[in-house]
């Protein structure tokens, strides 16, 4: 693969849209090429797996289904839309990663965090990102801001603070892997520090 | 868990249906509290699944995307299914199991077979039929009775004599747990032989 693969992870509502489309930005203005794209969702099964998850009218889906619905909207985004742009020596930026679900059906929901991983990893043929851009904030600060409800962000803020610890082990665990920002920057802050990291990668 | 959980596996176009039928209505005649159901797409979740599989107009599926959406089929199916129904003390008799997924997605399209039936076991919590009745027949036989083609099916003749041998290899490594039948016997044998064979177990 000659691309770049790039990741944002992060709690919710910590700004990983504003910076994804930032960097979407900076790169169409050098000209880069790229594809800006999400999980879960990103995908035509991808959505239909996510509006599948999150349908109050499907009553209670189980803790494992939803697992694994989550891994094979990532299994078809890879197949279907990363593997091809990185084949073709495109820069990918998504939102959200494993790491994500990981950290919120692994970590989260006690279904077993080794276990989910192995799933999720499974899920993407091994397919690592080059870099993963951690948003960190303090989730007591970020709950206070989210606008739409649905389970993930119901499930409370234990969850959340979980998810935060098991990003930071993760980036503690590979420094070359991960740049973690404080997610309380400014906005132009956080996109420079983005940039800064970046240009030396870019193909 | 009291009740019995009965599975049937095989090739296509066996017979599992009917025999799956004539057990339900034997069970009913007997007055023994059971459910009928079937893999995959036995709740809501999983019909939608099965049909997001399925449809060719969500294109290119992933062979690892589906089989995840498979493994999620089952995680909801045993959830608000199967697994209350056995601690209710019935009987389940379900058409098409971790079998038969382990054969399809894992031998049939060298996904990785122990990967495969690790998700799956892992899906299903571990819950392991206390009987499968195992419908035999050359796929060369079956194939050619076919009406409704999906993908599956169009996967081709080779992929059936596989699935059929991994169903006879995993009978054979247990045979307390797997009644193996001729599927060209005539119904009635057939059913007369999982009746004679499920008469001591019922709760």
């Amino acid at each position: 693969m000659t691309g770049l693969f790039v990741v944002f992870e992060g709690g919710d509502s910590v700004g990983k849209t504003t910076q994804v489309a930032l960097l979407g930005t900076w790169l169409a203005e050098r000209s880069v090429p790229h594809v800006v794209t999400r999980q879960p969702g990103g995908t035509e099964v991808g959505a239909e797996l996510r509006r599948l998850v999150l349908d109050p009218s499907f009553g209670d889906v189980s803790p494992r289904a939803e697992a694994l619905m989550y891994a094979a909207d990532k299994a078809q985004h890879v197949y279907e839309l990363v593997s091809p742009a990185l084949e073709a020596g495109q820069v990918v930026v998504c939102d959200r990663y494993v790491d994500s679900m990981v950290a919120y059906q692994g970590a989260g929901r006690a279904l077993g965090q080794d276990e989910v991983a192995r799933i999720a990893w499974w899920a993407v043929g091994d397919l690592r990102p080059d870099l993963t851009i951690l948003l960190d904030a303090d989730p007591g600060d970020a709950v206070a801001t989210i606008k739409d409800k649905d389970r993930l962000e119901s499930a409370g803020l234990d969850v959340h603070r979980r998810a935060r610890q098991f990003f930071l082990d993760l980036a503690a665990a590979e420094p070359a892997r991960y740049l973690v920002l404080n997610a309380r920057g400014t906005r132009e802050e956080i996109a420079a520090a983005i940039r800064d990291r970046l240009l030396p990668m870019l193909p």
